[in-house]
Protein backbone atom coordinates (compact mmCIF):
# COMPACT_ATOMS: atom_id res chain seq x y z
CA UNK A 1 0.00 0.00 0.00
CA UNK A 2 2.89 2.38 0.58
CA UNK A 3 4.01 1.42 -2.80
CA UNK A 4 0.38 3.03 -4.32
CA UNK A 5 0.35 5.76 -2.33
CA UNK A 6 4.10 7.31 -3.41
CA UNK A 7 5.35 6.00 -6.55
CA UNK A 8 2.53 6.16 -9.09
CA UNK A 9 1.68 9.67 -7.55
CA UNK A 10 5.14 10.92 -7.60
CA UNK A 11 5.54 9.93 -11.43
CA UNK A 12 2.45 11.77 -12.11
CA UNK A 13 3.60 14.98 -10.15
CA UNK A 14 6.33 14.86 -11.16
CA UNK A 15 5.50 14.95 -15.00
CA UNK A 16 2.72 18.12 -13.67
CA UNK A 17 6.43 19.94 -12.32
CA UNK A 18 7.69 19.26 -16.00
CA UNK A 19 4.14 21.24 -17.28
CA UNK A 20 4.74 23.43 -14.99
CA UNK A 21 8.43 24.52 -16.41
CA UNK A 22 7.55 24.67 -19.57
CA UNK A 23 4.63 27.19 -19.07
CA UNK A 24 7.18 28.94 -17.34
CA UNK A 25 9.32 28.85 -20.33
CA UNK A 26 6.51 30.25 -22.51
CA UNK A 27 5.93 33.02 -20.34
CA UNK A 28 9.97 34.12 -20.38
CA UNK A 29 9.97 33.69 -24.22
CA UNK A 30 6.66 36.06 -24.54
CA UNK A 31 8.08 38.32 -21.97
CA UNK A 32 11.12 38.38 -23.75
CA UNK A 33 12.99 37.62 -20.05
CA UNK A 34 15.83 35.59 -19.00
CA UNK A 35 14.31 31.95 -17.56
CA UNK A 36 17.12 31.99 -15.14
CA UNK A 37 15.13 34.98 -13.16
CA UNK A 38 12.62 32.54 -12.55
CA UNK A 39 14.50 29.58 -11.98
CA UNK A 40 16.21 32.12 -9.17
CA UNK A 41 13.27 33.41 -8.07
CA UNK A 42 11.80 33.00 -4.28
CA UNK A 43 8.61 34.53 -2.00
CA UNK A 44 10.99 35.39 0.91
CA UNK A 45 15.02 36.07 0.60
CA UNK A 46 15.75 33.55 2.94
CA UNK A 47 13.59 30.62 1.39
CA UNK A 48 15.33 28.82 -1.40
CA UNK A 49 15.73 29.26 -4.86
CA UNK A 50 12.89 27.65 -7.51
CA UNK A 51 15.78 25.60 -8.48
CA UNK A 52 16.55 24.10 -5.02
CA UNK A 53 13.21 23.45 -4.36
CA UNK A 54 12.89 21.52 -7.96
CA UNK A 55 15.99 19.09 -6.37
CA UNK A 56 14.49 19.02 -3.01
CA UNK A 57 10.91 17.65 -5.01
CA UNK A 58 12.91 15.37 -6.70
CA UNK A 59 15.25 14.17 -3.70
CA UNK A 60 11.80 13.56 -1.56
CA UNK A 61 10.64 11.20 -3.74
CA UNK A 62 13.79 9.54 -4.37
CA UNK A 63 15.34 9.34 -0.96
CA UNK A 64 11.97 8.29 0.36
CA UNK A 65 12.00 5.73 -1.80
CA UNK A 66 14.86 4.44 -1.91
CA UNK A 67 15.10 4.30 1.74
CA UNK A 68 11.37 2.54 1.96
CA UNK A 69 12.86 -0.48 -0.78
CA UNK A 70 16.52 -0.45 -0.37
CA UNK A 71 16.94 0.33 -4.18
CA UNK A 72 19.66 2.49 -4.71
CA UNK A 73 18.72 6.20 -6.19
CA UNK A 74 20.80 8.16 -8.53
CA UNK A 75 23.59 10.61 -6.96
CA UNK A 76 22.59 14.18 -8.18
CA UNK A 77 24.99 16.79 -7.43
CA UNK A 78 22.93 19.74 -6.93
CA UNK A 79 24.85 21.92 -9.18
CA UNK A 80 21.64 22.22 -11.95
CA UNK A 81 21.46 26.04 -13.46
CA UNK A 82 19.93 26.22 -16.97
CA UNK A 83 16.14 25.06 -17.18
CA UNK A 84 17.81 21.96 -19.56
CA UNK A 85 19.41 21.02 -16.08
CA UNK A 86 16.08 21.23 -14.20
CA UNK A 87 14.33 19.42 -16.83
CA UNK A 88 16.86 16.37 -16.81
CA UNK A 89 16.66 15.88 -12.69
CA UNK A 90 12.85 15.82 -13.02
CA UNK A 91 13.37 13.09 -16.01
CA UNK A 92 16.29 11.12 -13.75
CA UNK A 93 14.12 11.51 -11.19
CA UNK A 94 10.95 9.48 -12.90
CA UNK A 95 13.44 7.09 -14.72
CA UNK A 96 14.33 6.23 -11.23
CA UNK A 97 11.03 6.00 -10.05
CA UNK A 98 9.25 3.82 -13.12
CA UNK A 99 12.07 1.08 -12.29
CA UNK A 100 10.27 0.74 -9.11
CA UNK A 101 7.40 -2.34 -8.16
CA UNK A 102 4.76 -2.80 -5.51
CA UNK A 103 7.12 -6.01 -4.67
CA UNK A 104 9.89 -3.87 -3.57
CA UNK A 105 8.37 -2.16 -0.74
CA UNK A 106 7.48 -5.82 0.73
CA UNK A 107 7.96 -4.92 4.89
CA UNK A 108 7.89 -1.44 4.03
CA UNK A 109 6.11 -0.38 6.85
CA UNK A 110 7.56 -1.62 9.27
CA UNK A 111 11.44 -1.04 8.61
CA UNK A 112 13.43 1.53 10.61
CA UNK A 113 13.93 4.35 8.59
CA UNK A 114 17.01 6.49 9.73
CA UNK A 115 18.68 9.67 8.18
CA UNK A 116 21.97 11.13 9.78
CA UNK A 117 20.14 14.12 11.09
CA UNK A 118 17.50 11.85 13.61
CA UNK A 119 20.85 10.64 15.47
CA UNK A 120 19.60 7.36 16.88
CA UNK A 121 16.32 7.60 16.48
CA UNK A 122 14.04 6.15 13.71
CA UNK A 123 10.90 6.55 12.26
CA UNK A 124 8.53 3.60 10.73
CA UNK A 125 8.51 2.93 6.97
CA UNK A 126 5.00 4.07 7.62
CA UNK A 127 5.23 6.75 9.67
CA UNK A 128 8.23 8.24 7.49
CA UNK A 129 5.78 8.39 4.48
CA UNK A 130 2.81 10.10 6.28
CA UNK A 131 4.48 12.41 8.53
CA UNK A 132 7.53 13.33 6.44
CA UNK A 133 7.59 12.33 2.65
CA UNK A 134 4.04 13.17 1.82
CA UNK A 135 3.71 16.00 3.51
CA UNK A 136 7.42 17.12 1.95
CA UNK A 137 6.78 16.44 -1.41
CA UNK A 138 3.43 18.49 -2.17
CA UNK A 139 5.53 21.39 0.32
CA UNK A 140 8.01 21.98 -2.41
CA UNK A 141 6.04 21.01 -5.25
CA UNK A 142 3.35 23.91 -4.52
CA UNK A 143 6.19 26.27 -3.08
CA UNK A 144 7.72 25.90 -6.72
CA UNK A 145 3.81 26.36 -7.90
CA UNK A 146 3.53 29.21 -5.52
CA UNK A 147 6.95 30.76 -6.99
CA UNK A 148 5.49 30.71 -10.39
CA UNK A 149 2.33 31.93 -10.00
CA UNK A 150 3.36 35.05 -7.76
CA UNK A 151 5.58 35.72 -10.95
CA UNK A 152 2.67 35.86 -13.36
CA UNK A 153 2.76 32.57 -15.07
CA UNK A 154 -0.28 31.16 -16.16
CA UNK A 155 -0.96 28.01 -14.19
CA UNK A 156 -3.60 26.59 -12.69
CA UNK A 157 -4.56 24.34 -10.36
CA UNK A 158 -5.31 21.53 -12.81
CA UNK A 159 -1.80 21.88 -14.13
CA UNK A 160 -0.75 21.11 -10.48
CA UNK A 161 -3.03 18.21 -9.89
CA UNK A 162 -2.65 16.59 -13.84
CA UNK A 163 -5.96 14.32 -14.94
CA UNK A 164 -8.21 12.32 -12.71
CA UNK A 165 -8.74 8.52 -13.43
CA UNK A 166 -12.62 9.00 -13.53
CA UNK A 167 -14.43 5.97 -14.08
CA UNK A 168 -18.30 5.84 -15.62
CA UNK B 1 -5.35 1.83 5.20
CA UNK B 2 -7.09 4.96 4.11
CA UNK B 3 -8.18 6.36 7.23
CA UNK B 4 -4.54 5.99 8.62
CA UNK B 5 -3.42 8.12 5.55
CA UNK B 6 -6.14 10.77 5.80
CA UNK B 7 -7.90 11.47 9.50
CA UNK B 8 -4.61 11.32 11.65
CA UNK B 9 -2.76 13.07 9.55
CA UNK B 10 -4.93 16.02 8.66
CA UNK B 11 -6.19 16.28 12.23
CA UNK B 12 -2.46 17.13 13.00
CA UNK B 13 -1.64 19.26 9.94
CA UNK B 14 -5.18 21.52 11.16
CA UNK B 15 -3.38 21.90 14.19
CA UNK B 16 -0.19 23.05 12.49
CA UNK B 17 -2.53 25.41 10.47
CA UNK B 18 -3.44 26.81 13.86
CA UNK B 19 0.31 27.49 14.93
CA UNK B 20 0.96 29.25 11.80
CA UNK B 21 -2.27 31.37 12.30
CA UNK B 22 -1.15 32.45 15.48
CA UNK B 23 2.39 33.05 14.52
CA UNK B 24 0.63 35.83 12.03
CA UNK B 25 -1.33 36.66 15.10
CA UNK B 26 1.67 37.75 16.97
CA UNK B 27 3.79 39.17 13.99
CA UNK B 28 0.83 41.73 13.35
CA UNK B 29 0.76 43.16 16.96
CA UNK B 30 4.73 43.26 17.23
CA UNK B 31 4.83 45.06 13.70
CA UNK B 32 1.49 47.00 14.75
CA UNK B 33 -0.63 46.54 11.65
CA UNK B 34 -4.51 44.45 11.08
CA UNK B 35 -4.05 40.59 11.00
CA UNK B 36 -7.12 42.01 8.17
CA UNK B 37 -4.47 42.57 5.90
CA UNK B 38 -2.82 39.44 6.46
CA UNK B 39 -6.27 36.90 5.73
CA UNK B 40 -6.66 38.76 3.10
CA UNK B 41 -3.51 38.70 1.59
CA UNK B 42 -2.75 36.75 -1.74
CA UNK B 43 0.10 35.44 -4.27
CA UNK B 44 -1.20 36.73 -7.04
CA UNK B 45 -4.12 39.44 -8.31
CA UNK B 46 -6.38 36.25 -9.45
CA UNK B 47 -5.41 33.97 -6.68
CA UNK B 48 -7.87 33.12 -3.21
CA UNK B 49 -6.90 35.28 -0.29
CA UNK B 50 -5.60 33.39 2.53
CA UNK B 51 -9.36 33.15 4.40
CA UNK B 52 -10.44 31.39 1.03
CA UNK B 53 -7.03 28.73 1.23
CA UNK B 54 -7.78 28.16 5.07
CA UNK B 55 -11.67 27.11 3.81
CA UNK B 56 -10.41 24.94 1.24
CA UNK B 57 -7.98 23.31 3.38
CA UNK B 58 -10.89 22.33 5.61
CA UNK B 59 -13.18 21.92 3.16
CA UNK B 60 -11.22 19.26 1.60
CA UNK B 61 -10.32 17.27 4.52
CA UNK B 62 -14.11 17.44 6.02
CA UNK B 63 -16.13 16.75 2.38
CA UNK B 64 -13.74 13.80 1.89
CA UNK B 65 -13.50 12.22 5.00
CA UNK B 66 -17.59 12.90 4.57
CA UNK B 67 -17.92 11.47 1.02
CA UNK B 68 -15.37 8.29 1.87
CA UNK B 69 -17.44 7.27 4.98
CA UNK B 70 -21.11 8.49 4.67
CA UNK B 71 -20.48 10.29 8.28
CA UNK B 72 -21.96 13.73 8.04
CA UNK B 73 -19.85 16.84 8.08
CA UNK B 74 -20.94 20.02 9.91
CA UNK B 75 -21.88 22.34 7.78
CA UNK B 76 -20.11 26.14 6.91
CA UNK B 77 -21.27 29.39 5.11
CA UNK B 78 -17.77 30.22 4.16
CA UNK B 79 -18.72 33.57 6.04
CA UNK B 80 -15.73 34.11 8.22
CA UNK B 81 -13.51 37.84 8.41
CA UNK B 82 -12.08 37.56 11.27
CA UNK B 83 -9.33 35.37 13.01
CA UNK B 84 -11.65 34.28 15.79
CA UNK B 85 -13.88 32.89 12.93
CA UNK B 86 -10.91 31.62 11.15
CA UNK B 87 -9.32 29.62 13.77
CA UNK B 88 -13.17 28.26 14.87
CA UNK B 89 -13.61 26.87 11.17
CA UNK B 90 -10.14 25.14 11.90
CA UNK B 91 -11.40 24.04 15.48
CA UNK B 92 -14.97 22.84 14.48
CA UNK B 93 -13.26 20.77 11.47
CA UNK B 94 -10.78 19.18 13.32
CA UNK B 95 -13.98 18.26 15.92
CA UNK B 96 -15.85 16.64 13.12
CA UNK B 97 -12.14 14.76 12.40
CA UNK B 98 -11.59 13.75 15.70
CA UNK B 99 -15.09 11.78 15.78
CA UNK B 100 -14.00 9.37 12.96
CA UNK B 101 -12.97 5.85 13.48
CA UNK B 102 -10.87 3.13 11.20
CA UNK B 103 -14.22 1.39 11.16
CA UNK B 104 -15.87 4.37 9.46
CA UNK B 105 -13.86 3.73 6.60
CA UNK B 106 -14.73 0.07 6.08
CA UNK B 107 -15.11 -0.52 2.04
CA UNK B 108 -14.17 3.25 1.05
CA UNK B 109 -11.01 2.19 -1.64
CA UNK B 110 -13.67 1.17 -3.59
CA UNK B 111 -16.51 3.75 -3.50
CA UNK B 112 -17.64 5.53 -6.05
CA UNK B 113 -16.75 9.06 -5.05
CA UNK B 114 -18.85 11.42 -6.95
CA UNK B 115 -19.70 15.72 -6.85
CA UNK B 116 -21.69 17.40 -8.94
CA UNK B 117 -18.87 18.78 -11.53
CA UNK B 118 -17.61 15.14 -12.24
CA UNK B 119 -21.42 15.07 -13.86
CA UNK B 120 -21.73 11.12 -13.98
CA UNK B 121 -18.17 10.28 -13.92
CA UNK B 122 -16.51 8.56 -10.96
CA UNK B 123 -13.36 8.03 -8.77
CA UNK B 124 -12.84 5.06 -6.96
CA UNK B 125 -12.35 6.12 -3.13
CA UNK B 126 -8.55 5.12 -2.88
CA UNK B 127 -7.90 7.33 -6.44
CA UNK B 128 -10.34 9.89 -4.83
CA UNK B 129 -7.63 10.07 -1.44
CA UNK B 130 -4.16 9.55 -3.86
CA UNK B 131 -5.33 11.79 -6.50
CA UNK B 132 -7.70 14.71 -4.90
CA UNK B 133 -7.94 14.77 -1.71
CA UNK B 134 -4.36 14.74 -0.43
CA UNK B 135 -2.66 16.82 -3.46
CA UNK B 136 -5.23 19.34 -2.85
CA UNK B 137 -5.23 19.48 0.97
CA UNK B 138 -1.17 20.28 1.10
CA UNK B 139 -1.53 22.46 -1.78
CA UNK B 140 -4.14 24.81 0.03
CA UNK B 141 -1.96 24.23 2.96
CA UNK B 142 1.07 25.12 1.30
CA UNK B 143 -0.51 27.90 -0.05
CA UNK B 144 -1.54 29.53 3.38
CA UNK B 145 2.31 29.16 4.65
CA UNK B 146 3.58 30.42 1.24
CA UNK B 147 1.10 33.84 2.42
CA UNK B 148 2.54 34.05 5.20
CA UNK B 149 6.13 33.50 4.11
CA UNK B 150 5.97 36.20 1.17
CA UNK B 151 4.90 38.88 4.41
CA UNK B 152 7.42 38.02 6.03
CA UNK B 153 5.69 35.93 9.20
CA UNK B 154 8.70 34.25 10.87
CA UNK B 155 7.68 30.68 9.88
CA UNK B 156 9.47 27.47 9.01
CA UNK B 157 9.25 24.52 7.85
CA UNK B 158 9.03 22.66 11.26
CA UNK B 159 5.94 24.23 11.75
CA UNK B 160 4.32 23.18 8.75
CA UNK B 161 4.86 19.69 9.21
CA UNK B 162 4.88 19.61 12.84
CA UNK B 163 6.30 16.85 15.16
CA UNK B 164 7.37 13.29 14.15
CA UNK B 165 6.58 10.33 15.69
CA UNK B 166 10.38 9.28 16.31
CA UNK B 167 10.87 5.91 18.29
CA UNK B 168 14.48 4.84 19.42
Amino acid sequence: MLFESTVPQFIKMLTNLNVLIEKSEAFAQIKKFEIDVLLNSRLAPDQFHLIRQVQIVCDTAKLGVSRLTGKEAPAHADTEKSLAEVKERINSTVTYLKKITANDFAGAETKHIKTPRWEDQYLTGFDYVQHHVIPNFYFHMTTVYSILRHNGVDIGKKDYLGSLPFKK
